[in-house]
């Protein structure tokens, strides 16, 4: 076994479970990933078995300086349980305990997958350099996450950064989180392609979904260009909140619906510029976020790279 | 003159500047305050000459440890420049070089009044021991300041904590700040006296004013306490979207509009509940700021004895 200054990174999603080896300059040394195979309820040491093996081939023979994980949410980060909603055999799983049984007197640090998507994007990616940045993901939900004044902004409870819950119209659709017209009720993937089918948009493939919204929007169809513009407003709206309150510069836009570039952020750039005219506001960037699915991996090693800025809590 | 442990404490309004100074454990050892007399707007000089004596009388014969001050916006804190909107008077003036040169040696921290505010009843008042905390203050503006795992959070020009400009109502009314629908263009106090005015309400005396239509609303004049009851709402909307975005636990609400209590923040509540349903969101508690004027001081003070958790860019 050989002592590396990589960092291993995990990134842990309803679909997909990715490792790799991250030096200190950010660049992906080796990555690999399985597909997260639904398991049985109790089965959730079988699910772990699937990683710790992704683990051990990416990890070869090396010792990694240490660990960071992203996972979806909800999660007691402190504790280092998980309970990700779109992994039922995983409640209150001691995910972070497996790792360091895996991987003895090796520091490991867990958090939100939003935050690490941020902290990712803020470190190698679209936020470089940003003073006041939101890196936010656009896909079944809406989540985020904050850097601002050089540190990432947790909250107690690793909750800080829900920008879809954000409320863009007091009087807007209900959301699944039980409040009223939060951005995600009406930005997330499926809303919007519902609202697209109940103003009259028919799928040609008959399948009714982000992906074949996007194509009918990019071929011009009319519902599905207006489904990505109430989308986008509803974004904008929401931004020029966040970016009163946390004087952000820059804004980075991820996640599957952020595949609709400019169809989804040019009006979310025009209802921005409605709501922001103070300059300190007005100067924030909507930008498409660069990383891709990597971005977590990346913010996951951020963690342990740079702690000092990325931890929420702080420095070693 | 005896050197003293005591922090000289400033605040600078559009009516009032006092000067106090204030213990490490917060206490007010000596206060005093004269009114921001008008002067001709190429008389900053003699405004400075005004506060001078002030300070000469608070400081007597000991030269404080340090100099907080919180001043009205806005303003370039790191400069040390202040334009003070309801005081014309000072355009880009040196305030804070002008206290440098009274005080040789003393350090001399300045920063905008919302954000000496919130430090103030984070410290001391309302918002102690909070995680997540919003100071704000409805007055003829709306403004306001955050403290958030443990730290202010000021931006990186300053501007971070404006809670004013979050968006409420996409198709809200014109804000003064050139926006649409900020909680500041419903909430502020005579946005909330104009629209009981178009509403009916007509004021026994003849004084239109926040006070009176207080006064109407305690005695259960019904246009008024409606008045009251949507600026409420509006300050909930934008509590939840703020509460979401910073995992907050406290609000503190101060300010002269705040005089109405439970008329306005009993709705706020009501607001805030119906938006904010996931616990880490709806535990947030909406409160009366409760330091009243003397929290600028004791927050501006602070910004010295407590540099590590309440100066922008930190410890000394």
């Amino acid at each position: 076994m050989i002592d590396s200054p990589d960092v291993l990174a995990i990134d842990i999603g309803g679909t997909k479970m990715a490792a790799a080896l991250i030096a200190a300059d950010g660049r992906i040394e080796r990555r690999s990933q399985v597909v997260t195979a639904p398991v049985a309820a109790d089965a959730g040491d079988e699910l772990w078995a699937t990683l710790a093996a992704l683990l051990d081939e990416v990890v070869g023979d090396t010792v990694p300086g240490g660990i960071g994980v992203g996972c979806g949410g909800p999660m007691n980060w402190a504790h280092g349980d998980v309970s990700p909603l779109n992994i039922p055999a995983w409640r209150d799983y001691p995910l972070r305990r497996r790792v360091e049984e895996r991987f003895p007197g090796t520091t490991v640090r867990l958090h939100n997958d939003a935050i690490a998507m941020a902290v990712g994007e803020h470190w190698q990616g679209a936020g470089r350099g940003s003073r006041g940045f939101l890196g936010l993901v656009v896909s079944t939900g809406v989540g985020g996450g904050l850097v601002v004044d050089g540190k990432v902004i947790a909250g107690q409870s690793g909750n800080a950064g829900h920008i879809g819950h954000v409320v863009v119209d007091p009087n807007g659709p209900d959301c699944a989180c039980g409040g009223r017209g939060c951005l995600e009720a009406i930005a997330r993937g499926p809303a919007v392609v519902d609202w697209a089918v109940q103003n009259g948009w028919q799928p040609r493939s008959g399948d009714s979904d982000g992906r074949s919204l996007l194509a009918a929007a990019t071929a011009g169809h009319e519902i599905a260009l207006a489904a990505f513009a109430r989308a986008g407003h509803a974004l904008g709206v929401a931004l020029a909140s966040a970016a009163h309150l946390l004087e952000l510069d820059t804004v980075a836009v991820g996640g599957g619906l952020a595949n609709a570039g400019e169809t989804l952020l040019g009006p979310a750039r025009v209802a921005f510029a409605t709501h922001t005219k103070m300059p300190f506001a007005a100067r924030c960037e909507i930008v498409p976020a660069v990383l891709g699915g990597d971005a977590g991996l990346v913010g996951a090693a951020a963690f342990i790279h740079h702690s000092e800025q990325y931890w929420p809590g702080g420095a070693d």
